[in-house]
């Protein structure tokens, strides 16, 4: 997220365009916690993970009054537009402010998941995809080691988008999601068998939170208890986010946090910027509220296919 | 590579076709130099750099000899179709086999400087992007602690895909790079007495080793003794090669192998593999010959404006 | 661990002594799982994580019965001497082959805890605690964007020597550990609050596996339904393993597997190898009955003074 | 660096001392450019590379009358010690300012060389290696793949510590630093004929920049003039610094930082801080002035075995 609160300073800043910083979100717009942000400030920021805007929830922000006292107060700083970062929650807060009150807004799509419509990549999902690949690399050592069946739990709640890419790039020999129906535990259960068949003393299973088995844990138990296997459950959790980003996530955010003050500048008042078939794209708030993109089904049967 | 020939071997063995892996190129099958490649010898190679078969140059590939030699001895050994990872070189080797002798060929885009037509990513590029732009991260470190500038070159003899990309992940100060024409040497100064007179006091300047001022040792000399600027020197090199791929370029990989594979076993007979707007495509051997892809100019403004 | 078999190997091979590799360890032994080992084998496997002589329980090896069956076996392929890597349960092992049978034997500290008694090192654990301190940069990155507290457990059943390292390596703000008696629960309430007024927002606490107020998730519970804090709870667990070595633990494999030959060549026949005062050292397998070493207290006490 | 500049500010924090950080080393004493540094402006600093307070050369530090000066603006500041991170050069500035005008003067081992007397370890010295390492790792890849022989250019000018642990740790296939007698150019040839002979068809060799055949280059031109070798070379050079920092240097950074505060407050007056034998040392100015350590034979000779 640093790359584009960076991008879209400078390039205020290129046409004269003098930009405030609000920590924590919405709350910070309640709270009038914002600041002057300049060229200087954004220095050494690209490289970092997180935000340095800090991040918070604000239920607040479901208020009509607390949005009407928002936007007075942007207007009597000066404030003509705001850039959010975020997801659909974000993106529907910044709908409302600007359907009821009129300040512009733009949208950077800047959720982990990777299930936003509209857009084809969100910023730290590459980063994210590559720190659970590297993670599980080295799970895959023990694993080959002592010949062993891991169950590794990957981040999607409602999407399998990480678990299937990571699925792919780790080389798994299977993996769970949401979305899928033709998986799930027998479909487990008879891949497993099937590679131990093959040979295959040591296996990695790639699990999303969101899966309808009940997550990594579960799973785990139920093997074990038919099956009398030796299993270990790792859950990424939050290892997934923060770190450096990569070279993807910092090119898309620098782009998109230029486009979206340019755009601004040049009198647009609500959108979203997204990528699709790898060009950047603009939507209308009212499409985040599309259904959610799925993992393509043939990367899916991919992962099986390799696995063998 | 590795990502491919895995997936190969294991799509190949899904459809109950037989793999001979060839070492080394052209030369492995000019020297006959190969040997069977099962599903259980591509186990844990996903993960790894290089490439398992080597790889070679083959001078004695432009020989219609040679070749006609080295289609009857795949012929002989019951051999229908080729799959050649590599760039245009590979890919004229590769028409001219099928063209003379019949033999089925399929390409995957395998240079790492993201430079063919006919496809928007080339495995080892999103893996080389971000090895130079980690190098740089820490080299920003002694920059910054320092005071310094210092010119980082990058790979890309005739293209600037690296140099740029690298540039906007990195946040560089100026970008060099062959295609460019407006930037250049006196650009370059502009750029850094600017960024001076705004409080810079540190810069990264990348540029592509193939740059038309003559690359970064010139440049350098030149800043020298015409500015007394303290400057340093990196050549990224081959440094920028090898590591551990990204997820990805283990996807792309991954996809095209397995799609190189079912096409071949379709009937497919002479074409190699793409992506285009994020989707994947087939392009006739011919396309190789098309003009080369060029940085996005919009990128390259891009790191100008960011570089305030 | 590779890089010790690598370095025994090649050792070896310079003195003209023909090696074979046992695989799973003791098993291994038992089922005569062992062929030769040649130093070509041994190309490229220093930088892999793992070991790929792979490892396995070995319950059978604790009947007398068993290890006289084994120790004939190598006496029939004509083995002298055995080079063991592990931890006491390995060297009690060996300790017993060697005093029964006459089997030379060699150990070399290869436990990721390091809490061997006669080493101030053991393999892996380098290699473990980088891999630990590079999770935890990356979750606190979300802890300071979040402002939040988490709640990190790291190795170590019956040993702080990760967990104090790590707190120290990645500024944490409180760490518990099983040799610690100060510290608990009421200590690590006390260190918050006073962080919380001294302005943190945001905080790590790495907890050992093995601490007696039992670990992340109980503290976790108890934290929260006693002031109500907005904790997360991440488990490293088998992420800390695995992984390309570090420098450190690389040297000190090389050092070891090649002295480990040189000494049973030399005629020595029963001992372990260790590390004192940075010197190479060894000591007689008795040694491991020894009390484990504790992590420093001074070290402990730095890590409460570096939290403000 | 920066590790040891947080506990030093903490541990003073923590004894109710203030601390000002001094930007750019003694320029920034003569020019006075100090502020207050607080425990809150070293939050999230430990894990970066490079410096917060830079670094320059500083040659007026070499005049009385400019010391003279800067003693008299630290004591006009209240100031009554100093702490300094650096080499010989830095310890020799800080005991010539306590010698001529009793300002108490604490040295802290800050060079990436690891060639201080008194000490065998320096902060940067584990990062600098694993950086390096990791760098080889990757060009390992390569020259697998394109069996080729790359020269790979290491730091340390007067000292063979990186070149030979790096040599060490990345299995490289011979090493040429100042210090050694035996090596030099024609044990080189010697080397990599046998490896030729024993099958290997690539080699890594690992030169220090301080070595007298002359650099990576010169053995490079001599090797492809005498021998038509395909070799490359590679100059590490920068990339070798910056980075975030290994856990070790993390805890010697740390432990360094709050013993020089607290000796200092407990009043000792000149001294420089070390490790010998895995122990926190202290050794008087005077000392900077021994020979400077050596690599051990025993891992030079060690090199050469592991490379068969």
């Amino acid at each position: 997220m640093n790359a584009a609160i960076r991008a879209a300073v400078r390039t205020a800043d290129s046409l004269n365009i003098s930009v405030y910083g609000v920590w924590r979100g919405f709350q910070g717009l309640v709270e009038q916690d914002w600041r002057p942000l300049t060229s200087r400030n954004c220095a050494n920021i690209l490289q970092r993970g997180g935000t340095i805007l800090n991040t918070a929830r604000c239920e607040a922000w479901h208020l009509p009054a607390v949005r009407a006292k928002a936007a007075q107060d942007l207007r009597d700083a000066g404030v003509d537009a705001l850039v959010v970062i975020g997801g659909d929650g974000s993106f529907t807060g910044a709908e409302l402010l600007n359907r009821e009150h009129g300040i512009s807004c733009a949208g950077i799509p800047g959720t982990i998941d990777n299930d936003l419509p509209g857009t084809d990549r969100t910023l730290g999902f590459d980063t994210a995809l590559n720190t659970a690949v590297q993670a599980i690399d080295r799970i895959r050592d023990t694993a080959s080691a002592h010949e062993r069946i891991f169950l590794v739990e990957v981040m999607g709640r409602s999407s399998g988008m990480i678990a299937v890419n990571t699925a792919i790039a780790c080389g798994a020999e299977a993996v769970l999601y949401p979305e899928s129906e033709a998986q799930g535990y027998d479909a487990l259960v008879t891949q497993l068998k099937a590679g131990w068949q093959r040979g295959k003393r040591s296996s990695i299973v790639v699990v999303a939170e969101g899966d309808s088995t009940g997550g990594a844990y579960k799973i785990s138990e139920r093997l074990q208890s038919e099956y009398n296997l030796d299993l270990r459950v790792v859950v990424l959790g939050h290892i997934q986010r923060g770190g450096s980003p990569t070279a993807l996530d910092r090119i898309w955010g620098s782009m998109w946090g230029a486009e979206a003050v340019k755009r601004l500048a040049a009198g647009e008042t609500s959108f979203y910027l997204g990528s699709q078939h790898g060009e950047l794209v603009t939507n209308p708030f009212s499409r985040i509220r599309d259904p959610k993109p799925n993992p393509p089904k043939e990367l899916a049967a991919l992962a099986g296919i390799l696995a063998r």
